[in-house]
C-alpha cells in the first residue's frame, strides 16, 4: 500500500518504528560518502600501468620526434590530438589538449568570451551586464558555479527522458543577452537521460539572435557505458555542420574517469572560428600543458580502441554498484509511492526523486545517521529546486557492501520524511 | 681601436671583409637557436629519475593519507606544499601549488582580478578603463603578453644595476589606475640583475594610491645560481610585513628549469586576503592540479635541500655555456666599443646591449644566417625598445660547439651593423 492511502494511525505507527531503526543507526556512528561521483579504489587499481610507463630519454620522444620533456606545443602532441579527437568525434586539427581537468578549460573559454569576443562585432560578455546562461535542470552543479561566478543569471531548462525541453530552448534564445547553454549530452548529470536524435538535431539547429551563442557540449560521459547495450547520441558537430551552424558547439572531455582523477588529459574541440579566438587566449595564458602525461596516456591506451576496452573493465566495477541502487529503490520506496528514479545505461549517478517537498529532509537525515549526500538544490541553479524533491546518488565509490549499508538508511530517511510530509 | 675611431676608408674595407665572411657562413645553411631560455637535453637528463618514481597504489599515497590517484585537493598536497614554501620563503599555509606552468598562475591571477576585485570597495579591474601595469624594461616578454591581452597600457620603468628605478615607481603609483607591477627580483629576465636590499625594501614600502595595487613577483631563477658564490635578495614577504603592506606581493615560481619544462610544479603564494580571493576563483575553475606530480616531485627531490643539490647539477651544464658567450662577447666585440653586457651569475640570459639602432638588424642577420635570436624589442612593451639595442642571448639550449659557432655569427653581424650605422 501506498503511503498516501494509510491511514493516520497507520502512518504513525509506521513512523514510530522507522525512528527506532533511525536512531540504533545513528548510534553505530557510520561514516559513508554517496556524495560526488568519484571512481572506486578498485577502478584506480585498473590504471596503474600509466604510472610506470616513461622511463627512459628514449620513451619521451613524440610522434613527431617533440622531446616531450622540453617546453612548447600549444595544442598537444599529435597522437595525443588523435586520440582525443576519437572520443569527441571531430577532426584532430579541431583538438586542443589542456591539462589535467576539462572543467578548468570549460571555466577558461567562458572566462575567455567574457573578455574577448568570440564573435567579431559582439561586445565581450563582461559588457553584457544582464548575460543570461541556459541551464537544463537537474544538471551539474560545477557547471553552474561557473556561469554564476561571471555574473551570468541562469536560467532552468527542464529535461526530460530525451534531453533539454527544447520548444523551451528555442523560445528563450531569441533573447538576444542569452549566451549559452549547458549540455551533459550522454549520461546527463545526473539524469543519466541521453539526449535523443530530435533534441541534438533542434540543438543543431537553434537560431540564436546572439550570434555569439554557444553550446557547452561537456561529453563528460562519451565511453562510460555501463552495458553493451549502451546509448548512443548523434554527433553534434556534424549535426550543427548540416545546420548551416558550425561554429555554434564547444565540446570537451576528459579521462579523468578512465585513468586518474586529477592527473589525466582533457580535451576540447572547436571549429576554427572558436578555437583561433580561444587559442588566442592560451597563447598568452601558457606555453602547453603537460606533454609527459599525454604521452603516458597514449602508451597506456594505444589508441581509442584501447581506451574503450578499458572501459569495459570499468563498468564491470560499476555495474554492481548500480545495480544495488535500483535494487534497494525498487523494494524499499517503490512500493510505498514516495520515490521516481532513472535507470541510466552508463554515467555516475541514479537520479532520485523523492516525495516533493522532502529533499533537504532526506539529506538532512541522512547525515545524521552518517551517510553524506550531494547537498539537495546542488542539482539546480543558485541550489534552488522548485520541488525540493531531487537528489543525486553518487554509487562508484563505496565499497559494494558499504553501498548497500548506506542505500537501506538513505530508504528509511526518505521513507520518514514522506510521513511527516504527509502527516504535516 | 673602437669602430668609431675608424676612418671612413678603415669601415669600408672593414666591412667588406666582414661580408665575405658572412656570405661564407650563410652558404653553409646553418640552423642554430638562442632565441628562448630553453634547458638543453644535458639538463634533461639529470631529472629522468621523476619519470620512474611512482609505482604502485601504496606510492600514490600523500603524507596526510590523500590517495593522489583521486579527485580533490584543491591548494596542493601538504609535503609539496612545504617544499615550495622554502622555494619562495614563505609559511606552506599561504602556498596554492597549480599545474605545469607558473605563467598559467599569473595569467590566471590577473584574470581573476579582472572579473573580482582583491582589495573591497575597489572596481574589479575590467571596469577600469585606463589600467595600467609598471613593466620593469628590458623584461620578460610573455609578462608584457599577459598584460597587454588584459588591455593594460604597460608603462616601462627602466632598470640598472640595482633592479627598477624605484624614484620612478614610487612616482608612478601615485596615478590609481596603476594596478601592478611585473618583477623578476632575482637575475632578472634577461637583465640578470638581482634586486638591491634598498630596491626589496622601497617595493615593499610602496604607498600606491590604488588599494588594489599588487607586485607580481615572478621568483623564476630564486635558485637557479650558476656559481657557489650567488646573489641573495631579501624576502618580500618579510620586508612587505615590516612596512606594513602584508597584502602587497605575490610570488610564484615553478620547477620548470629544475626537472622538466611543461611537465614540472608551478606555485604562488600570497597573504590570506590574497589567496582568498584567488582560491575563490580557483574553486569554479578546478577540482585541484595534478596531485601525482606533486608526489612525483617531492619523492625525487626529499625536501628543498634535495632541490638545491640538484641545481648545482644544472649549473654545472650551464656555467661553460654562459662563459662561452661571455668570452666571445669580450674577445669580439668589446674591443670595437660596440658593445655592453651583463656578467649574471645565475639565471637563463646574458643580456646584450649593442650598438644603439642595430638591434633589429643584428637579429635579422643574424636570422639570414642562421642563427634565431629573440626577437629585438621583445623584451619591452608592445615590442618597442626606445634605443634598438637591447637583445637577450639565451645560451642554455644549443651544445657548446654549437653555442660557440651561433657567437661567432652574432658577433660578426653586430659587427656589421654597427659599421653600416656609423657609415650612414
Amino acid at each position: 500500500m501506498q503511503y498516501k492511502d494509510y491511514s493516520r494511525e497507520q502512518r504513525d505507527a509506521e513512523l514510530s518504528q522507522l525512528w527506532d531503526e533511525f536512531n540504533a543507526i545513528k548510534a553505530q556512528g557510520l561514516q559513508l560518502n554517496m556524495a560526488r561521483g568519484v571512481p572506486s579504489t578498485d577502478q584506480l587499481e585498473l590504471s596503474l600501468g600509466v604510472l610506470d610507463i616513461l622511463h627512459s630519454a628514449a620513451d619521451c620522444s613524440a610522434s613527431d620526434g617533440t622531446d616531450c620533456r622540453n617546453y612548447g606545443v600549444l595544442d598537444g602532441i599529435p597522437e595525443c590530438k588523435r586520440m582525443m579527437a576519437s572520443m569527441l568525434g571531430c577532426d584532430p586539427e579541431m583538438i586542443m589538449i589542456g591539462g589535467n581537468s576539462s572543467l578548468n578549460m570549460m571555466f577558461d573559454t567562458i572566462a575567455c568570451f567574457m573578455n574577448s569576443p568570440v564573435t567579431p562585432g559582439t561586445p565581450a560578455w563582461a559588457l553584457v551586464a544582464d548575460r543570461k546562461f541556459l541551464c537544463p535542470v537537474p544538471g551539474y552543479d560545477r557547471h553552474f558555479g561557473i556561469t554564476e561566478y561571471f555574473g551570468f543569471e541562469m536560467i532552468p531548462v527542464p529535461m526530460d527522458e530525451n534531453g533539454p525541453d527544447m520548444d523551451k530552448v528555442e523560445e528563450l534564445v531569441k533573447d538576444p543577452s542569452v549566451k549559452g547553454m549547458w549540455c551533459v549530452p550522454k549520461y546527463s548529470n545526473p539524469t543519466g537521460v541521453s539526449y535523443s536524435d530530435e533534441v541534438v538535431r533542434r540543438i543543431a539547429a537553434l537560431e540564436p539572435a546572439a550570434p555569439d551563442f554557444r553550446v557547452m557540449w561537456d561529453d563528460a560521459y562519451c565511453i562510460h557505458d555501463l552495458t553493451d547495450d549502451h546509448d548512443e547520441i548523434l554527433n553534434i558537430f556534424e549535426e550543427c555542420e548540416k545546420a548551416g551552424h558550425p561554429d555554434l558547439a564547444i565540446a570537451f572531455c576528459s579521462t579523468s574517469k578512465i585513468t586518474f582523477p586529477g592527473s589525466g588529459i582533457a580535451a576540447m574541440a572547436s571549429s576554427d572560428n572558436n578555437m583561433k579566438v580561444i587559442k588566442n587566449k592560451y597563447k598568452y595564458q601558457t606555453i602547453g600543458y603537460d606533454k609527459l602525461n599525454m604521452l603516458r596516456h597514449v602508451r597506456f591506451f594505444g589508441d581509442f580502441d584501447g581506451m574503450k576496452a578499458h572501459m569495459k573493465r570499468h563498468a564491470e566495477v560499476l555495474r554492481p554498484r548500480f545495480e544495488i541502487v535500483l535494487k534497494k529503490l525498487s523494494e524499499q520506496l517503490e512500493p510505498y509511492g514516495i520515490v521516481w528514479y532513472n535507470r541510466p545505461r552508463g554515467g555516475y549517478f541514479v537520479c532520485v526523486n523523492v516525495m516533493d517537498g522532502t529533499a533537504k529532509r532526506v539529506v538532512a537525515l541522512c547525515k545524521e545517521a552518517g551517510v553524506i549526500l550531494t547537498g539537495a538544490g546542488a542539482t539546480y541553479p543558485y541550489g534552488n529546486d522548485p520541488y525540493d524533491s531531487n537528489i543525486r546518488i553518487a554509487p562508484s565509490f563505496p565499497g559494494l557492501e558499504e553501498l548497500s549499508g548506506a542505500m537501506d538508511i538513505f530508504c528509511l530517511c526518505a521513507r520518514i520524511a514522506a510521513l511527516e510530509k504527509l502527516n504535516a
